[in-house]
């Protein structure tokens, strides 16, 4: 234990009240205190059920379920029996995916059914998903009727599409209903409303959403003023839509909340802001990983797992490094000739490597929010050819300006600059057309388009400085 | 003109209504169709300004900020006297910093002050932000006092902070009021009440937050129902918090709305969800564009403006990749005695770049997340390190299985061999601890990492490979 820890349970000790505890279990930004994690792990270690269950009920369910992440499996095991009950559900649905499976695995079905009827349905169907197909028939069985089939129908949807993450509960009211109708249906109606909810969608007849209104806007209008006259017009949703195109839409427009409609345009569900956020995250972590050629396997992964879900992408770069280094292999005649070129030949590729780099994120991020389409394209990549062109400039006088003094081989300095000038330019021209071309083949343009890059790169730096080398050095 | 646009002119022409126009402006995907770039393109063209402004009528005024991207200079001039004065403000405020600047220069103060009066207060201080001294003084002089005094207030926050994001305006209410007392309130308030609210924040006489109750609870609760009966706790954030770690709060507890409070713990403002995407947003294209070592110059930056943006970087890199290559000099008599070698050494350099990118890459976004910090900081550590030996000893095995059928001499391959352990473990070991050492300073994990992370590799890969050549192979 720390002695940061100590100090802070005996300060704890003293004064042991839940608002002390809640104190105490986050830094000032907000991250979980590293020294309650302690704390736990001491009450654990002293088999402290009443202890351990008082400390993680002092907590955010989002704490909890990030606690569970700073803890090793055989701590978890010891945690998981002292969760409340009552914050069960939302724990669950906080829990990363690895550290979920382990909970659900542990929490008996009857308590999980339980538990899942408190959560809106696009929450509850996101748990059930992840459970093994026995216990998931186990857990439905237990639901009661209504929430059973809102589960069903968000799972006939596919993975990360606008279906899976709405949810049904929704607040609908005709065109010609007043502020008042809508206000006293809401009172009247308990079950069917979301627990929270920021808009009323007015719907025609057929149940397809002809505009919303917002809350704030109920509340400051006479009840006798028709929803027609405060409602706006609405972005529509559709259930197939990507869950990307969605974040990018609240994104856009500024959405706190969007109707969800069917194929045939009527009002299905609704999607709120706080679950986009979560999309938002979780779509720009995956570029920050696909861009570095690895997918995160989890904090709780083993070593065996990380390492296997790394080694993909390297076993592509042995085979891409093996290709530029036949490169090499052609020319071992001139190395052999001039070692100095064995010395400059990595410096080409590396400056080009890294050109190439810096144009392919600013592509995958212009993609990703898009200011590049067809209507720039080519604008965009006239541009990106041109500052390779004058960055090559730059570094080839920079490099050769170095390498003159060094050796005051001017022919050496010649090749030398017109292989960065080459490499410069295929950099950027790389680095911009291989994600575009991703892009219109509907591919992710972060996935595999770094290493296609720097190979690239690699093998033009190499091919471009040895063999102009040994035409005009040698 | 595309054979598209003109197809899509030819059919606006027969059916032109504004709802047409409208469906014609976006893709599927609610990207610009660039079909009506053409068209906005051929009205400037044959100096139509009717028609530009039909055009730019039928757009929201995001998707207007968006097409004055995708055109260039020249045209951005002929359509910024076409803007619709209603939506100016908005149009401004969604656009991005270049190009909001020449749209200010373009605007007159009176119209650009009237236009602001309708944005909140955060969205106009950050228009006012943007606009020359002289300018600011004009506009600002030309607005009603309390608005003034608003965006002063603003101002006075530092950039990225919640004092920034926050806009003044906010509904609070008295513990002891009902839910009635409230409604009434906000029916006879129009004044200071922000455009859409989410939350009514109940407050102490001191003005201190004590909770909050959803808009939806309220038009759920009966007119007597006290507000302390269905408020609930709320996060508070200060006016100097970070906005990174703003946004971390909201997404970590799914917020839709927070209460901002000064030094004194008083309310003075609340932050919105919709702010906090746009947060979201640029924090990990930020963090995305770090990795690359490059800053985004903006869309309609200049070949000058954007070859001088990647610079920096480039010249950081050829300093490092001199300084690796000084290596390899060091090795010359090796390298002419088996020019092998010269053609093995980068692979071994480019696998440790390669691993101790995707290492740094899953530090930066746990870091970013909280997933990482000093509860597990050290555990971390030993797993990429363990990673790093066993992904090290499967491309031992891959690479010297290959080098072996192709050359046949065991001692290059022991040589290869050891080099890669060596290197995988070093690109481990930086990935990990470089991110975690600029954490640790109060600096960004994703600034500077990777250039640095990359040059450990590069080094160390010629380090050990030429040098254990030199030891064990020649």
């Amino acid at each position: 234990m720390t002695r940061e820890a100590a100090d802070l349970i005996d300060e704890s000790v003293k004064t042991e009240t839940p608002e002390d505890l809640e104190d105490l279990a986050l830094r000032d930004d907000y991250a979980l205190n590293p020294a309650y994690v302690e704390m736990v792990i001491d009450a654990a270690d002293a088999g402290d059920g009443a202890r351990l269950r008082e400390l993680l009920g002092a907590l955010h369910p989002a704490d909890v379920a990030d606690l569970m992440g700073f803890l090793t499996a055989d701590y978890r095991e010891q945690v998981i029996p002292n969760l409340d009950p009552t914050a069960l559900a939302e724990i669950i649905s906080e829990l990363e995916d690895n550290l979920r499976e382990e909970v659900l695995d542990a929490v008996p079905s009857a308590t999980l059914a339980k538990a899942l009827e408190e959560l809106d349905s696009d929450d509850a169907a996101d748990v059930v998903d992840d459970l093994d197909k026995r216990k998931r028939a186990q857990v439905l069985a237990a639901m009661p009727e209504g929430d059973r089939a809102a589960i069903e129908t968000a799972l006939a949807y596919d993975d990360e599409t606008a279906g899976r993450l709405m949810q049904r509960e929704v607040l609908a009211a005709p065109q010609f209903w007043t502020v008042g109708q809508t206000i006293d249906h809401v009172q009247a109606t308990t079950e069917d409303l979301p627990e929270l909810f920021f808009e009323v969608y007015v719907v025609d007849p057929a149940f397809k959403p002809v505009g919303a209104a917002p809350v704030s806007a109920l509340l400051r209008s006479h009840r006798d003023t028709p929803l027609s006259d405060i409602m706006e017009p609405v972005n529509e949703i559709t259930v197939d839509q990507d869950q990307e195109e969605v974040a990018y839409i609240f994104d856009k427009y500024h959405l706190i909340s969007a109707p969800v409609v069917d194929d045939a345009g009527r009002l299905v569900g609704q999607i709120t802001v706080d679950d986009i956020v979560g999309v938002i995250t979780e779509e720009s972590e995956e570029d920050i990983l696909a861009l570095a050629g690895v997918s995160d396997a989890g904090r709780d992964a083993s070593v065996w797992g990380i390492a296997r879900s790394r080694l993909p992408w390297l076993i592509v770069n042995t085979l891409t490094a093996a290709l530029a280094a036949s490169v090499i292999n052609a020319f071992q005649a001139e190395i052999a000739k001039l070692v100095t070129l064995a010395v400059l030949m990595p410096v080409v590729a590396s400056l080009g490597g890294n050109a190439g780099t810096q144009t392919l994120a600013v592509a995958v991020r212009a993609l990703a929010s898009r200011e590049l389409n067809a209507a720039n394209a080519t604008r965009i990549v006239m541009r990106e050819m041109s500052v390779g062109v004058l960055n090559g400039l730059t570094l080839a006088i920079i490099m050769t300006g170095a390498v003159f003094l060094w050796l005051g081989d001017v022919r050496l300095c010649i090749t030398l600059a017109l292989a960065l000038l080459i490499n410069l330019f295929v950099a950027s021209v790389a680095g911009i057309l291989v994600p575009l071309t991703l892009d219109r083949l509907g591919r992710d343009p972060a996935v595999s388009s770094s290493v296609f890059v720097t190979f690239v790169t690699d093998f033009m730096g190499f091919l471009s400085f040895l063999g102009l080398a040994a035409l005009i050095l040698l």
